[in-house]
Parts: C-alpha cells; structure tokens; sequence
C-alpha cells in the first residue's frame, strides 16, 4: 500500500513547522497515513496541551473522509447534511479547520492535523505542511 | 517548576469561597496546575453534584487552551471558528463560562473552574478566586 | 439526609495531610458523601498526577460497596467472588487498598480514598482520615 | 519551567530509534512532559499500529507514578498491592514494560514509552531513549 512513511511525515511536519514559526504561533502537528494511524506528532513549546488530541483527531478525520476539516466543518453546522458527524466515531471527528488530506498520484493516502492557533492560522500552517510533501 | 502549589489552590479557593457566598450561591470550585492536572477541589453545602466534573472540566479547559471558558465558548457557537471543540479531548472541553487561566509572570501557570450557578454566577465567583491568586 | 459537609470533608483532610506528612510521602486525599459524589480533593505538592483519580475512585468505590478498598480487594482476585467488578461502573471501582466508608451512628455517609504510596501506606493514611471524623 | 522541550523530545526519540534499528524492531516511540502531556510521537515504518496508543500510554504511566511500567507491573499482578490500577485513569495506564521516567537534578520532569515488541525489547529501546536525554 502507498502510504506515509516516517521520513514523509517529518518532511511534512518541518514545512508546517517552519510556518507556525514565522506566523508566530505555536502549533501542534500530526500526520496520519492510509489507515487513519498516527505516524508522527509534535508539540512546539508553548504550544497548547488541549491541542495535542486536537490536531491527532483532525489528520485522521481528514483521512477517514478525504476531505479537508474546515470544508467538513461548513457541512456539519446545525441544519447541513452532516450535523452530528462530531458525535461519532468516539469523538475522534475534528469539523473544523486545520486538517488536510495528504494525496499522491490522485489518491488521498493520509493527512495532516494542525491545532494551536486560530482555524486561519490552523489551516495555513497545515496547507504549508501539504505542500512540503 | 512554576505552577500551582496546594497552598496557592487553596487560598484560591477561599477567595472564591467568600464571593459564593456573598452572591449566595453553592459553588464547586477546583483548581489545576501548568499541566492541566487537578490540585483541589472543594463542592461547598448545597452545591450541584453535577457540577463536580463541570468545575473540574472548566480548569482543565482554561489551562489547555489558556483562555477563559467563556472566551472559548464565544467563538465555539455555531458558524464559528471553533464549533466542534466541545467533543473533543474526551469529553472535557466546557465552552460556557466559569473558567479563567491563572498567570505568574505572563505565563499561565494553572487554572480556575466555577460551577454551581448561572454562567454570570461562575464567572465573577472565578475571577474573585484569580484575584485571590 | 445524614451526609458528609464540607466542614467534615476539610477536617477528614486536614488529619490525612498531617499522617501523610509523618510518614514522608505526599499524597492525594478524596471524600465522597453518602451519594458517592466529591466533596473535596487534595494533591500535596509532589504527589503522584495519576493519583488523582485514583484516590477519588477508592473513595467512591468504599461508598458505593459500603467496604473497605482493601477488603474489596481480597475479594476480587482471579477466582474470588468478584473478580470482575473493576471493569464496571463506567471505570470507576478501584479494588487495591486506600478507600475506607466513613460511618455516623452505624450508617455509612460518605468515604475517604487516598492513593500516593503504597498500599499499606495508603491505607493508614485513609485510616487517619476517618479518625478524624 | 523544568520540563521536556520538543528538542528534548528529539534527542531522545532519536537515540531510541537508533536503538530499534539496530535490534531490527520497528517501534512507537513517545514523550511527555511534566505534566503528563505528549510532546512528540513516531511510529518508525513497519511499526504494530496498535502501538500508538501504547507507547504514549507508556509514556504517561511513568510520569504519572514516577515509575518505569516494568515495575509498576510488576506490583500490579493479581495479589500484589496494585492490582487494579490499569481500570483506573480511563484506561490511560499500562502495566507492561517499555516507559520509563526522565529526571533531571533529582526530579521526574517527563517520560519515555516505546512499544512494538518484547517486553525486553520495548524496555531497552526505552533505556537507549533515557541514555539519549
């Protein structure tokens, strides 16, 4: 199965990395692959500590719908078609933004969760993570 | 380490104590430390045995994000930023007010979390517990 | 309802502090009243995080069986009669020595728990508690 | 605060990988702070993924009993005076080898937790993660 390897999750987390620093915003990160897993997670100092299962539960909501958070989040509002998805799942769905799809050759083989800042600065840091895959 | 030491939580407490029962309402009131780790808890005579977790929960939440609950729940209504927030973290993420960061040096160091009330009631029985600090 | 006050739960405490102290090892102390919801915590500073808990589950535990944590022990090895309770209840029935029922005129009203050191230790430091009842 | 910085966290992480490999084991590897809070996670390729979970669990058993998992465990079999504690803390404790506490001038400011083999291997891969801070 083409999915995440460790060296592609710590290529993805120093670009979301070296974004959060130059916003100014510690950031935590996680990058799951395929399956959903976790392959690789970091806390930046000062980071906040409700963050961590954040951005973990954000990369693999990402990847159990293929579908970034923030656009997720704008389905699940009181009155959308998915209004209640923040319920299953054993609270792991994250609906809003700072988690992204990780895709290779069309095919979406993990992703990216970032939590620690505003959903914009969330959301950035995590498309910089994307595109350092 | 600089964080909430018992002696802090409970002169903390007192000072909420006091404005509990100033307003003439039992309040549960806890206090946790840097790491968002329980250091007292005390549910004055009277006071709702539901709110035993929501204190508790109300400190956490202010130390792992490093803002008031009531800040928090602002922006996790509906159409906002952070909807979703409250499932996440297992359950211990409150949004309505009651919890507020406690600060050593512009570093927030631990929290207070009030419940018993009306969102009003916790709030300003949380603040005197700051002002205690 | 005969229950456990704040003022009663603080003096149990303050005795448990002062045995705890004696023997060097600091610990969390909890009290339950006759529903078996907290009435007051403590960590002395320095006492283990994952104890906290702990020590409010023993004391939940001594109330919702009327027992002993340690007897409640004995009785729920591999073989014994039941073995298997502390999977019920949500988690929450702690089954090693540190909780003892807290008993008025013959009837159990609440519970202290105590978790921190060993089993021995806790336990005689619970024993102070219920002393100072 | 005396703690574990993320660079702390990538020291150790980094020795304990260097270790697995040279065992030939793939192994999940994670850091918590003081406050019991994860700081960084990887699962090398190959890694069991049912070990995510584990090694930070790992992690945060030994911080919050100051106490490698090898011996906690070994005072938490049926009879001994810790049986029960892994139904406690929401299932956050484990009881097997591979998390040992980080100490820095005398006093636990974090913890290792590996897991993706033996117990043997797990606890070595975990020593090599210490030896590395």
């Amino acid at each position: 199965m083409t999915s995440i390897t460790l060296e592609d999750a710590r290529r993805i987390i120093a670009a979301a990395e070296k974004k959060a620093t130059e916003i100014g915003q510690p950031m935590n990160i996680a990058v799951v692959d395929a399956g959903g897993n976790l392959v690789a997670h970091v806390r930046q100092d000062g980071a906040w500590i409700g963050s961590v299962n954040i951005s973990i539960n954000k990369a693999w909501t990402s990847k159990a719908f293929d579908i970034s958070t923030k656009d997720l989040g704008d389905n699940s509002q009181p009155g959308q078609q998915f209004f209640g998805i923040q319920n299953t799942n054993g609270g792991k769905v994250a609906i809003f933004a700072g988690g992204i799809p990780l895709s290779r050759d069309g095919e979406v083989v993990g992703a990216v969760g970032v939590s620690g800042g505003s959903g914009e600065q969330d959301h950035s840091v995590a498309e910089a993570g994307v595109a350092g895959f």
